[in-house]
């Protein structure tokens, strides 16, 4: 599979809502060489379930053979929440990683291509921030306002690191040495931003591709900050069966549907990938699916007819298990209400739990992403340690830090920590929902 | 002079139109510490002799013991012309730091607390930039237009620089350790600015002294965009006073008189720092004079009354020479006609021609300088060097690359660098006038 420049590019580009510049990517496939591509995020709240949409998209780009670059983007995170210092936003780069690793392992995708690079391992430097400047004399206020308009959070008083996300994500494809950027369509506008200035700088135009938008499961975009639409990736089966039931998914509803959305988004293609691997096809890496974690079955139930990507358990009273070969077949059936939104949830949420499971069991089996993820997002209501209570006592302490001043002080930081990770701002590089 | 305390805060203050956060100056003063200073300026066009108004005001700073930075804002001046490429900006930089020092020497201030720092050796460092980016994250746009608005050229489009500058002027104040900064009463926002939000940051708030603004030779802002109201300083005598001959300077009308400003910004302080030395009075520095360049006499005829800082030579039959005390007596005559603008424009070209004597031969003898004013600023009039024509002569170029076209380039890069010498931008360090 993927053999021909052709066919590589059809896996590259499958599934995307809007692809711009196209034939630069052609040109490197013909040419025999590896396409680079970059995708950031930063390590803000916790991640939740919507970053499947972008990775299960990540998975084909490796599988066609592309070096892949994620960027996590720790300086951003740092600045769009000034509240968590910069230690914290390195516990929380690390717990990204290690999560982005578990779901492609989960996924069996080789990583060998795959490329995590910390922003502030360059994006402090003197040749960025020089490049910074330069753009900064050349870009408008105007372009940059536009660019960020759908991702830069729209406030009363604007901050001038709005201004500036556009540009420093432009910078980055250039210092990331990427051929294409991957995003959502809500990147559009700073991607065509990053086409117009680039050149200007004296540097190559990237191409870039982009996913279609996926409502969250509380029927808006996916954010960490609806917690009605956040399915953790550590989140047991009861969590995940108790907030699917609570998810937006009226009768005959096809828009806005998160349920429904992530079906086509994830839950097909990710079936797609199992049984194009159980076929053979295993991408340019031959080794793709060996190392897999947890149940490899496709979302398909037994007895399904051949090319099936998708099932819905129905008891035969009501007229039997739905077999689907496509999305749109589906979304038709829900769109007539022969699928009702009870099945449909009880079903995506079996196949939710299947996902997460071999992800939960990397996090309990290493007691290193354990610690971190527990200085990443500090329990809100963890208690003072005793053994300080107890020295205290040994120790009088000076006026103003006894025994309730530590209190307060540790209660205070608790609180903070809680509101950094689930008070997310969107900014530019933030995009979970692609 | 200048021993007490407030001897010293007088001399930093005078002739001043505004000091925000005086009792920090005071504070430190009493407590028997030195204050340090910040003055900016970027290296753009070649400086004029309005930069006496701000290293006039400088030299009382040093005469009380201050401790000044200059600040030669290179990174800006790359910033705000990119036609002129960082090599060029380097030796411009020189060029001005040779200026400065020229200056000082004619003025007989020792400079031995004078330090030049290039932005470029911190603007661009790692700690400097997640500082610029923290203050983006807090800093509102319209904060940030409000306070460039005097400063930063208005135009139709504004650029992302614009915005940039008051924060960048703002980081300057802590990463130079001043304890007040020098400039202009356009600068006012940007001082403000940095007052509010520098705490912010966890840094110390700043005070900031501010000179009037003066009005060039033609009546406007003193600008080298203007070439009416521009005195190079290496000007010979016969230029300075054609210049003068041609400023604007209404009989009676003192407002917006270039002419009547610089004998109240420049040559009466001048005047009055050397009769305050020719009375014993040098300063915190016991050498201050010793090493003076050039006649060091104040701007007083001879036989002129005690006290006087300032004579207008005429003759006998027209009423015979006026002496001054205060700018305040000789402001008045002028608006009432008892002094012609025919007389005055003749004795202020004396003393121009006086005060550019020394640093015209500073230059003259200093090789390494004249090399230097080669490369910061080509004569657009200078013709391709022989010898280049010769070697094409013997190896025959490919084509395009050939006599015409060499020619052609050299020509273009002559008349890039006029242009960027010419038209000059007002950025929020580029302080002439103060």
């Amino acid at each position: 599979m993927a053999a021909s420049p052709e066919e590589k590019y059809e896996l590259i580009t499958r599934r995307l809502q809007e692809v711009l510049g196209g034939d630069s990517i052609k040109a490197i496939l013909a040419e025999g060489r590896t396409p680079k591509c970059y995708w950031g995020t930063a390590p803000t709240g916790r991640p939740h379930i919507g970053y499947f949409v972008a990775l299960t998209k990540i998975a084909d780009f490796l599988r066609a053979g592309v070096e892949v670059t994620v960027l996590l983007a720790d300086v951003h995170a740092f600045l769009d929440n000034l509240k968590a210092p910069l230690e914290l936003v390195a516990h929380r780069t690390k717990y990204y990683q290690n999560i982005l690793l578990a779901v492609f392992a989960s996924l069996g995708i080789p990583t060998s291509k795959l490329r995590f690079v910390e922003g502030s391992s360059y994006q402090l430097t003197k040749e960025y921030n020089l490049d910074n400047y330069r753009l900064c004399a050349i870009v408008t206020e105007h372009d940059a306002k536009k660019a960020g308009a759908e991702v830069v959070k729209q406030v009363e008083s604007p901050l001038l690191s709005g201004l500036l996300y556009p540009g420093l994500q432009a910078l980055d494809e250039q210092y990331l040495g990427c051929d294409f950027q991957f995003g959502g369509v809500d990147q559009r506008k700073i991607f065509t931003f990053a086409e117009l200035y680039l050149p200007r700088l004296g540097y190559a135009k990237r191409a870039h591709l982009m996913n279609p938008m996926v409502p969250g499961l509380g029927g808006g975009k996916m954010s960490s900050s609806d917690p009605n639409s956040k399915i953790d990736f550590l989140d047991p089966p009861e969590a995940v069966r108790r907030k699917i039931k609570g998810a937006f998914c009226e009768e005959g509803n096809s828009a806005e549907n998160g349920v429904l959305s992530f079906v086509e988004m994830v839950l097909i293609p990710i079936s797609q990938l199992r049984l194009e691997r159980l076929h053979g096809d295993t991408g340019t890496d031959s080794e793709e699916g060996q190392n897999a974690t947890g149940d490899q079955r496709p979302f398909v139930l037994e007895g399904a007819p051949e090319g099936t990507v998708f099932s819905i358990f129905r008891k035969e009273e009501y007229g039997g298990s739905l077999h689907y070969q496509a999305y749109e077949r589906l979304k038709r059936d829900f769109e007539e209400k022969k699928v009702h939104p009870k099945d449909l949830k009880t079903a995506v949420a079996d196949c939710i739990v299947r996902l997460l499971e071999p992800i939960r069991k990397a996090f309990e089996d290493n007691e290193e992403w354990q610690k971190v993820e527990k200085l990443a997002y500090p329990d809100p209501n963890a208690k003072p340690e005793k053994k300080k209570k107890k020295e205290k006592v040994y120790h009088p302490p000076p006026p103003g830090k006894g025994k309730n001043a530590k209190q307060g002080l540790a209660a205070e930081v608790g609180a903070a920590a809680v509101s950094t990770g689930e008070d997310v701002v969107q900014p530019a590089v933030d995009r979970p929902s692609t």
